[in-house]
């Protein structure tokens, strides 16, 4: 199957730039609808962090540790690297009598705009609290203390990624082909979009066995803390709150954006083939209108798929829209 | 025709994502390689700016105002705003009696590190002089004074933008079917990427009338003065440097990019569909090598498209690649 054509940019009535990938929606028996081609192999990236956080509860270690709601929120968490997340973090190093130095994430500039100023204008270096990933590597370094295992829990050996890697492919329903090695360092195990896809389904229909316990509670810690899943200003957060925490989205870096929908007992799962991250914002805001749980007048609509483009003086240049038959 | 894929980039030995596009290369009789569909319409933006550069020196305007080859090139300049840039524009504005207000490209942070950390910190405003087209800006307004147009020189009926649009439609030889608003609010016709890929051609072999003498200008600026034409750091400048003077490169919004090469009396351009502008100058590098006019081992090569991706702690995570056939 071919990939699907997704999202348009126009420019003076003319289109300019087109982004195509691949939209997989699942209910817990298998595909329900679908653009391009679901067996395609893909990296999930930080759309995923729900399920390496699944040993995290299972193994009684989020237990053990005392872990809050809003701390298995910041596990799930591709944050911008604000003052609510990097001293959330710290604190939670510190009730594991850890510090920054034990995480193995890398530091980067943060894209929270005042923590972002604040370091560029004291002409200070970020640290590892600022990786948008410290706080999946923090409930990493939470399940390490449970397992007991040695400080490099980024190698895919270590026993943290062993039960990572089980978790994932349980979830999944597939082998993976392999791993690639993630901007945070971990392991990034591979996958169709369509496991991807049923993943989030079962998310959205949890049983009632350690599993199943495991995944509401993720579910639930991302939708009620929209704001330690990603940040102000960012998608993940605006189109969580626009749809008043019944719905979790992630996004994933190249461009992968994953939904849970509990109420309808439904997952998405999408890839824009070029890694636009416009481009996934557009149609996983298309993909929540067609699904009925974002209100198409919504703000979070226009900023991010109907709002006109505009340049440096406000003049209207162009649009972005879905292309032909996306959504149907 | 068909989109080409052009450029992969690869993850943990799996393909991860894809840049599709188009690409022709031309002499002076017409196509002579192309991948791609050549007959596609796109907006060639800012790559076209050597074209409307081309009524500032055939009315006589350059002349008259004594602009200087440095001058010229930024004329056809995406530059970052920096220092060199904005007092070049500011000075030159200043030799026509006119002043940063007279522009109408709008403002925008620049893209210069010292420059964008020096007005963050100060909680200062960008002005219209750090826009990376004031320099394009300050040739219409030099074009205008000779014209006597009124202030509003934007706007598509204004003798200034008239004079462009004929100037672009002789060189493409084509009609264009249309305009749009560029990010400078300049109007920025639709061309086929044949017909662009041809203007470069033209630009490379240039006839001894009057519209030759003004490529010849132009082209020649733009390779003697690489730092005017985008800024260190960015690819126009670091490629054009990496090739001695030898041939002048220029980069569009949307991942346009062209190449005048006079010594082998070829023009080129090319368009990845999806608009990225990792792929575009991956891309451009590529076909510079394969056109056998920038050395594959020139550290411009590892940076825009043989270097392996690193992630925060310096880990190879990857790679990008040309597709299968491109170049052959």
């Amino acid at each position: 199957m071919q990939t699907a054509e997704l999202i348009e940019l126009w420019r003076g009535g003319q289109l300019e730039s087109l982004h195509r990938g691949h939209v997989v929606v699942c209910d817990s028996r298998g595909v329900v609808e679908a653009w391009g081609d679901p067996s395609r192999t893909i990296f999930p990236r930080s759309s995923c962090k729900m399920m390496q956080a699944l040993p995290l509860i299972e193994s009684g270690a989020a237990d053990a540790a005392g872990l809050t709601e809003r701390q298995l929120a910041l596990a799930c968490a591709s944050h911008n690297g604000a003052k609510i997340h990097t001293e959330a973090v710290e604190s939670w190093l510190s009730t594991l009598g850890l510090e920054e130095p034990d995480l193995r994430c890398g530091s980067h500039m943060p894209q929270d705009s005042d923590e972002n100023r604040r370091l560029t204008c004291s002409d200070s270096a970020p640290c590892q609290l600022h990786n948008n990933c410290s706080g999946k590597h923090a409930g990493f370094l939470t399940l390490n203390r449970h397992l007991r295992g040695g400080p490099e829990y980024v190698d895919p050996s270590h026993p943290v990624q062993r039960a990572v890697k089980a978790a994932f492919e349980e979830v999944t329903g597939e082998t993976s082909p392999g791993y690639g090695i993630d901007g945070c360092s971990a392991p990034n195990w591979s996958c169709t979009l369509e496991g991807l896809g049923r993943s989030m389904a079962a998310f959205a229909n949890p049983g009632s066995d350690r599993r199943g316990q495991a995944m509401r509670r993720l579910t639930d810690a991302m939708r009620r803390h929209p704001e330690m899943v990603a940040g102000e200003g960012r998608a993940c957060t605006i189109l969580m709150r626009a749809m008043g925490g019944q719905v979790a989205v992630k996004t994933g870096a190249e461009a992968v954006f994953v939904g849970i929908l509990p109420e309808q007992g439904l997952g998405f799962a999408l890839k824009i083939s070029d890694g636009a991250t416009r481009a996934s914002e557009a149609a996983v805001t298309a993909l929540l209108v067609h699904l009925g749980v974002l209100d198409k007048d919504d703000p979070a609509v226009t900023q991010f798929l109907t709002g006109k483009q505009k340049n440096w003086r406000g003049l209207v240049t162009g649009e972005l829209r879905t292309a032909k038959g996306f959504p149907n």
